[in-house]
């Protein structure tokens, strides 16, 4: 194995580590949608993403046009709030809001027997005003529970990012809101992460320029 | 493709992961072991680190020792730190700091021309006292300098968790960390994240009792 390191300086690895990503796709992608492929290609050395990342059509015009509005991103971990780039957001006029650790959202989910993840969705939908982007990383059950709102006509996402991680629904329920009929990106099959959600976001917050 | 949803209570969630994962293991893996691939194949829906994951000798024993003992948690970056379960951590007496976003490493960093992640390394080796576990998910340069201050007798780890993911210095500063003579779990290859990096550190905060 190779121990001897590659001599480049801090502020060039970022792009060299995309000219490597670039030469090394299984094929070509979309001009449009590559910035986002990468990036989260980038985020966790895994090719297969080329092949799984769904896109709504114009899913990324709309996004872009959304966060420049100021949306507000909703996730559903800290994790994924921690990773995205909130200094850049807030040169748009955005904040990351994530409701998991709020109490009064403990306190619901025990006395429902749902989850956390559940009904930290149920209060974004009652508190975030304006437009807002949902960034699902890590449970299904919080991209289910969005489905059903977004059918009762009780939200209107501007984007969700649907990139829940695991073996239990979570391949379904990123079928099903590529069925609700809203914007979307998402991470066909059991892949994803917070760590994917945030590399989604950032790609579409830095498409509005690095500085 | 299914969008029929699996009815499961939500606490029954995790067990039903880990019967999956352990059904669909690519062979058998080390008891001892089990906990950490699993739960990082949890994170990731990535089977691949069935064989990746590479561990020092006794490293699992020699971990729990120091979170018994209270050591000290550094990450690399705050995604890895929002990801570690520091209510049960604490219940040991161990705290997770980060040293990634301080104003005085951004500024070390700028004056000597390295990364912030260096500057971390650095400024965790002066003023973290005690036992320390190191979790580097994200920043190969991190590991590279762990390397370094270990050669150097400026540090003494009680745990390396080197999990950096990327195409530049990844797989070196990994083979580099496990030839430092201190305690390992490296994710061999390119591989990682800080969900990764926190994963295992759940894993082993796990082993010690859920309650």
């Amino acid at each position: 194995m190779k121990t001897e390191l590659e001599r480049i300086a801090p502020m060039d690895i970022e792009r060299r580590s995309f000219e490597i990503i670039t030469s090394e796709l299984p094929h070509p992608i979309d001009a449009a949608l590559a910035p986002i492929i990468k990036r989260v290609i980038h985020t966790t050395a895994d090719f297969e993403y080329a092949d799984t990342l769904c896109f709504s059509e114009d899913v990324v015009a709309q996004a872009l046009a959304a966060i420049r509005g100021g949306a507000a991103i909703v996730t559903d971990t800290t994790m994924a709030q921690a990773g995205i780039n909130k200094r850049m957001l807030a040169k748009h006029g955005g904040s990351v809001r994530c409701f998991i650790g709020d109490e009064d959202v403990a306190e619901t989910a025990r006395k429902n027997g749902t989850t956390r993840s559940i009904e930290s969705m149920k209060k974004a939908a009652t508190v975030v005003e304006g437009p807002v982007i949902f960034a699902i990383g890590n449970a299904p059950t919080a991209l289910v529970q969005l489905y059903e709102m977004i059918r009762e006509g009780a939200i209107s996402p501007a984007l969700v990012i649907g990139v829940p991680v695991g073996f239990v629904n979570v391949v379904q329920s990123k079928e099903l809101i590529m069925q609700a009929g809203v914007p979307y990106i998402v991470a066909r099959g059991r892949k994803g992460g917070s760590n994917v959600a945030a590399a989604i976001l950032n790609a579409l917050i830095y498409m509005l320029g690095r500085e």
